[in-house]
């Protein structure tokens, strides 16, 4: 049984190749991504089974942290309630050490579980792999999808906020925009969460009968993580960017589906992690 | 029953008085925040009781494009199965608008919500109010806590980047630190999900015996959601700052737990939302 810390840097962080673009120079080198796996949070009184109580997709590391600061947070445990922590499922191979078991010293009253309404924001299995399975599953690889050109990838952010003018005094919303191959603007969503704004986003294309969203491109502000990519793949877009980083279970995800993803898509510049074929470095 | 959609300004931007603060100056003025409020969506086949599918912390707008492309990206409905909308619940004074339920052409199929697993991400009622409640019951109003110089708040981005160091090769990752009322940096957690860097400070805090955090000061990369500002008043934080924009019910949040609460921090200024007295303009 694994203990994970601040010193296994290799899962917090993972080493990729990608193709980096800065105006008409392109180089392919080394990136690191932040690591993204699912975890279990469970907790159990003295010698009680445990119950599950959360998934959570986190970065790998200070685990035991997470789910003491969870449990605490959500008001299911009290601050000097902790007596120890169990790390992984002994009898579970295939992910040992994305589970951690908060061991109470008096009995855990699971009915606050229900109490709490937590929010689903994301969808995922109780394993990573699994999870990608599923989804594999579920949504076949995108269709080869347009090429699109350099120029027109770079100039996306500015037309994505153009788009939300009508949010911008507020400055604090996420958006997901749909483009045409040539940039052309389709629609804009936002929403204080990304996976709402990519949410309403693919529900407005399902309501005009536009699924799948085989020829479009889609752009997402903030951070890629692995639920977005898994959003626009069931939506079957061959192409999704982001303002910025992605994770390395997004790329893992991309990659799996067979889409493009751009990302730090800033000035003249951006990353491909995935799906260099329908980037056009020349136009 | 009231429809929302963009024609609704009024939920998805909120007008507040804010002090602005740029360098020595500072002044009272109107800002406009997101709208945050709990969203439940239900599916149901023809003639079925609706089925509670997951609640979602939401900008309120687009409610229906936001149930339909949460469903459909979930793998939980097909594209072209949606018979029509049903928004809000009658026999429900108190938040008619927060619930919307997709009526099915064909049967739905409940069982496939225990095999998405959905991630819990946050805690919240189904109804905002009833959840701010339940904070304020279980949370009672933070301490007084320290007085902090304009000064020292200004400092604290650079110092929370120096903090993230190991992490500064991705570029991916958000971060929650804490520090002293002087501005020293006490710890940083990092994650890929705002939540979890800020739990992963909580939980780090309580085994250190640290709680509460009377008389610390709170430091979240990006932007200022319900569910932070729900984690740090939980944990006895008076001071909440941010790189980005609160919503208004982050903003709303704050002043029940009587929290002072700080956006915008970037170069020379920030705003402050809630609880001014804990900040020294002249120092």
């Amino acid at each position: 049984m694994s203990h994970v810390t601040d010193d296994d840097p290799g899962r917090s962080t993972r080493a990729r190749r990608i193709l980096t673009v800065r105006g008409e120079a392109a180089e392919d080198r080394l990136d690191h991504l932040a690591g993204e796996e699912p975890m279990a949070i469970r907790a159990a009184g003295p010698g009680e089974e445990p119950v599950d109580v959360a998934i959570t997709m986190r970065t790998p590391g200070f685990d035991e942290e997470l789910a003491a600061g969870f449990l605490f947070s959500e008001g299911l445990i009290a601050a000097d309630g902790i007596a120890g922590f169990e790390l992984g499922d002994p009898g579970d191979i295939a992910h040992p050490d994305n589970e951690v078991t908060v061991r109470l010293a008096t009995p855990f009253d699971a009915s606050a579980i229900a109490a709490r309404h937590f929010v689903a924001s994301a969808s995922c299995g109780i394993c990573g792999k699994a999870s990608l399975d599923a989804v594999a599953l579920r949504c076949p690889r995108v269709a080869p999808g347009p090429v699109v050109a350099r120029s027109t990838i770079v100039e996306l952010p500015d037309r994505l906020r153009e788009g939300q003018r009508v949010f911008e005094s507020t400055g604090g919303l996420h958006a997901a925009g749909l483009f045409m191959p040539d940039g052309g603007l389709v629609r804009v969503r936002e929403d204080v969460g990304r996976h709402n704004a990519l949410d309403k986003l693919v529900g407005a294309s399902l309501l005009a009968g536009e699924l799948p969203l085989a020829d479009r491109v889609v752009l997402a502000s903030g951070r890629l993580s692995f639920e977005l990519v898994q959003k626009a793949g069931t939506a079957g877009a061959p192409i999704l960017c982001a303002i910025s980083a992605p994770s390395d279970l997004a790329v893992e995800t991309a990659e799996r589906l067979g889409m493009t993803l751009v990302g730090f898509l800033r000035g003249d510049g951006f990353n491909v992690y995935a799906g260099r074929e329908r980037i056009d470095l020349g136009a």
